[in-house]
């Protein structure tokens, strides 16, 4: 395993919401994220679904993941849509993230969400965003 | 208590993942709703602050309750934008949610998020989406 | 008429975009933003109903404006997000935008649209977006 | 010339606002849309820059186009959300729109707008929506 996705799965861990989430990061380089998330029952909604809370959080955590890989670690997510294409009953969720423009102080980035069943993929979600450098000083209070 | 509230609440209690979250629906009337998180450690991030992925479930959350206060109980969020203000550090979020418009098959919803400090409220994040109504047999799968 | 809109009018006099629509300033103060675009029939679409492009352009145009009301004039929208509500026939349509939250560099602004009809204001759209300050070296080529 | 291409041009002709901005579009097929629109000094700001307007003119229709090719052609645009990357001098600008997915009443759409300058294109938007098939009796007024 590279240096850059070791790095990136020591911060995952250091949060604690991805840690209750299950989420793992499988790819980590300049200009791209890949996050999977194992959907265990408590990840799901009344009807079984995996809940779109859980999906935002793969794409909300991507977008700063590869934010974070072009403009450096200190990064907000400032911003970002999300549109749900298809309710998602599947075990596993793909989230990849890519770059799509990054100015020295901000990146606008892209990530499709994928639910896996039986080796196929399909897209349940695409989101856009902005993420934002900061100051160290603004990130450590 | 009223009947719409209590309601709201059997529902909130069979989604797994809220739960999980912890979140308590405060109001539910017809084109607005209140839900609280209160925040545990396990909400938070590698910083302290309360992870961007949890204010987005609360925004996901509470736009699809208002739009199933008016469009009924067969909902499912279209698509949301949020953008993140500042970041939370305190014990406590709130997402008001209201219906700007709504037709026969879709609600636009707008939601503030509020982190609660010492009795004083601050506005955290800001959201606005769509929700869908959908025929029930494509929701029982 | 005040010394804030007097300055605002003179620069939307200066854009040839919104000379071309024909948008008119009403309000402009520090946080809150009012513009109006009288409809003529070359603003409409194959339908008769006042083109989505309008729409946008007052929705981006008054975000605009009142990001530059509280940073200063040196500044650009990064991103929007614009729900429309319902097709607009009518003669008039004004938007209204205001300031959500304003940091040193960049504030996020609310847009509502109305449309005029027979002394009557009916919520056409709404929007929310981001405007950023900019160093004036980038803004002058 | 293909017959869905001219089809979309006959109704680009009856958009008076579109041919106000002189919009022309050169592809249309199932899934795809390209739409140019040569920069006139009336298309500008007051910094000599393409208006932002002009820009989500561009996203907008190329997104009600594209959704259209699946949907059939009585659609509108229901949301959409632009991210402006680069301010643009250049005289032409090019959207092109694709479908990300397409359901029975609505596509979620993706379109990226480009700048032509000394026959290099740079991406200086980039924006994602929905379209909605609507019934005809609700668009013939």
């Amino acid at each position: 395993m590279d240096e850059m996705l070791a790095m990136g799965k020591q911060v995952l861990a250091m949060q604690p919401f991805s840690v209750l989430i299950g989420a793992e990061l499988t790819a980590f380089s300049a200009g791209y994220t890949e996050l999977k998330i194992p959907i265990r029952p408590d990840l799901r909604q009344q009807h079984g679904f995996v809940h779109g809370g859980v999906i935002s959080y793969a794409a909300d955590n991507a977008l700063t993941y590869v934010g974070g890989s072009v403009l450096g670690p200190a990064v907000v997510t400032s911003e970002f849509k999300i549109n749900y294409l298809r309710p998602v009953v599947d075990d596993l969720i793909i989230a990849r993230a890519s770059v799509i423009y990054a100015g020295k102080n901000q990146a606008v980035c892209r990530c499709d969400v994928y639910a896996l069943s039986e080796g196929k993929e399909s897209l349940c979600a695409t989101a856009q965003g902005t993420i934002r450098a900061i100051g160290q000083t603004q990130r450590e209070p």
